[in-house]
């Protein structure tokens, strides 16, 4: 075994050592040892990611990728993780004339447009392949229960990874974690990190801002959480991330001014979502909220600016910003492989 | 070459001795002593799934799954099995802005909407993928002679394989073959095996049922086929397939009573296809035919319950049984994955 | 290193003393001596092409292929030259629920359909895939700009191949290249190539005209491009083609008169392709051009029929010459995973 190899064992039995689930669903999962460990085996992966690849450490493993929405960096990211890792990469397109479709719900009479129930497809997928990776994000609020991740978290057989549901994007979140850790020289421990909702003709749903904020307790930040009225974050899940505040010596606050909540981060996160408004109450309010777009002004006193990606130019975040030096969109969506390899060699290593 | 690598081609000899073809279309094509050659090399790849993943035994090659018809299972398990066995799987859907229009006939002259000819197409795809693999299943009886899976298999220059047509599903044969024979305990000669026919809102293609009669007849089973008037299975297939019964032992009785075939059998094997009625007298006969719905009373004196899947839950087969201690059904599609590894190394090894 | 391994090298060597450039778009990059190169590692790639898969020579490395238009040919031989090569295929369908809506634009506001710009999708795909592979054909002239292609040649941070845009099918000219090479016993220098427009229903780009007159000119053959009137090829594109004419001793004949062109010539290349006319005036235009479509009678003093497929049959060329001996079509499609494979070897090994 090449050293490399076996320093990858050593980093993977450090997260088994906190961490032996096999759901990664809203992200909190690894607890917060945990996602330290995941962290430290991304980075290795990441400063040997050619060497790693001749490895073929998970040869004759599968993953599928089951997306039920469209997919660019996630479905690239995994697919060049699980490639990386040895592993073949199965993408599965859900509906639209790629696979049947899903019933999700109990004791239904089948006689309807649904042709296969999830209490099937899960386990059957889990007989071809070694982790299930399912991407399903229906409108928030209307699906806060996620049928989809959830079904599959409770019928598939093996480890189920979720792409990005109602309510969280655990991967993004942990890239994120990663990014910010970049940023802050090993850890973001006690710094100030600013989320700022921006505008967006839609109502996009609340994975990534959750996601965020989870990220950010877990890693001890002083997050400043800014948003107009009436976007507040989901009530339940803001408490469920708050209650690790303790153990991380993370900070919550939550304002309406978001010069106030940038002055002196070390990164402001944007991003837009959505509300419990109509589309056309949304779009009368965003109208009026076109200070929230990230400028110049606003980065003047903050170390680097993020975004998950796709970003809306000139709405989210000015073009200046963006292409500017305190951009780090790029490298933040970098992190997505290393921190995905770092699931995949934990569950099948 | 390690021993389980050289298990493996003594394995693939033993096919090979029995059957040196390279088209697998009905189903049919391996005979009696080839197809229990290809069981046995299916269940050494099922015991040591893992180990030959490690040892890259198709290095090199391809295998081209080409998609005319919507796939869970099949892409899956194409793709997985293909993988462990060291080979590339390259998914091309057909159609629907994946690849151009195809036309089939001859002597056409081409200016309408199909871009290119299947005697072009398959050649072509031949000469990038060792396999080709194709799923087009057209409505019977409207495409009985399965014009695409044939065309394929005229003009493609290496092995091909159906992954379901009109009238064929003969993977799914196989796996179902391998079932049967797990469940009778290595072997179902002379066992008695039911299959029933079972309600369906739409006229589903009679590619599955006839598969599973060519595999129960060329396991030497004891047949016993209930379906409604009017759903007889397609009477040259039925011929064809009963052919084989002097050299397998095999008994086929055909009745109305879905009671008598299912009590005692080794295994109750539920499908519901279709007719040459109308859609609407389809329909209203269905609606009378509530009784042939599987559920645990029919399935009182059987061993086991089985289902290709998709099912359609409480129109098919009723919750109680599917959820039931004697549902095969997921062990069932599991086995799609090694009998398909057995023909792509009986080829490519 | 085994023997083929160091030839591989050697081969990619020579490649890489011509030319070191990291995209691929017009295909005149490589220059006249990296052209000869890239087909001299084309051709030991073919003739070994399965001890080559068994090499593993690029394992970890990933090839993104995005696609905003239908593929067959071209992706298969992408993906089976990526696999043999030993790395990873990451296929990408851009829009139709496969990824996000693009924006090309710079400096727009982006609040419309368009969710993610160039400048992120890029260099975001480049950071997980060592190539990125496009394809995106636009109508010819509307795309003359070609913006999609050449935004990913801006923005990426790798190696960016061209599947076909409005002007190059660069991957087709090399392809093509190499066959006219193999027709002419090693190279065509000094041959005469027929080049000849026939009749199409639609107003096909000029990306495979002006890629075969590109490959011929740069081969040194004496190029015999027939045309109707109205149909000339794009001015800019044949004056930058035809002024490497003095540096490989190519000459170029126009010509009305497609018997003329065919006449003893070592190949006839047909090929539609559309005018500034609209497309009511093509149709009508294309009913008076019947004697166009090639038949045995033009390929009477002709070696070989080419085509870049898929072709309409009794359209473009007559059934008798497409399954008569001159037909080289399916070598000629063969030679794209070579010459492509070629590409990946001189960037990545």
């Amino acid at each position: 075994m090449s050293t490399l190899e076996s320093r990858l064992h050593t980093a993977v039995g450090k997260v088994r050592e906190h961490w032996r689930g096999t759901r990664f669903i809203d992200g909190l999962e690894p607890g917060v040892e945990g996602t330290e460990a995941l962290l430290e085996l991304a980075r290795l992966y990441r400063a040997y990611k050619l060497e790693i690849g001749r490895l073929g450490l998970l040869k004759g493993r599968a993953v599928a990728g089951l997306f039920f929405d469209p997919s660019l960096r996630t479905h690239t990211s995994m697919e060049a993780a699980t490639g990386r890792c040895g592993a073949q990469f199965i993408h599965l397109k859900a509906g639209q004339g790629g696979t049947w479709t899903m019933e999700f719900e109990d004791g239904v009479v089948m006689n309807g447009a649904a042709q296969e129930h999830v209490r099937e497809a899960a386990p059957v997928l889990s007989s071809y392949a070694d982790v299930l990776a399912v991407r399903a994000f229906p409108h928030h609020p209307a699906d806060r229960d996620e049928k989809v991740i959830r079904a599959f978290g409770r019928y598939a057989m093996g480890p189920v990874m979720n792409l990005e549901s109602a309510l969280s994007h655990p991967c993004q979140g942990l890239a994120d974690g990663l990014t910010l850790a970049d940023l802050g020289g090993g850890s973001f421990k006690g710094r100030k990190v600013c989320l700022t909702w921006a505008p967006h003709p839609r109502q996009l749903p609340q994975a990534v801002p959750l996601s965020v904020v989870r990220a950010a307790i877990m890693g001890g930040a002083d997050l400043h959480l800014a948003c107009p009225e009436g976007y507040d974050l989901d009530e339940e899940e803001m408490e469920r991330a708050t209650s690790f505040c303790p153990y991380t010596g993370a900070k919550l606050t939550v304002t309406r001014d978001p010069d106030a909540a940038a002055d002196g981060a070390l990164a402001v996160y944007a991003k837009g979502w959505g509300s419990a408004m109509s589309l056309e109450e949304h779009t009368a309010r965003v109208a009026t909220l076109g200070n929230w777009t990230v400028g110049t002004e606003r980065m003047r006193n903050a170390t680097a600016f993020m975004h998950c990606l796709p970003v809306r130019r000139n709405v989210i975040v000015t073009d200046a910003v963006l292409d500017g030096p305190k951009s780090r969109v790029i490298p933040q969506a970098a992190n997505r492989e290393p921190v995905q390899a770092a699931l995949l060699l934990t569950w099948l290593l």
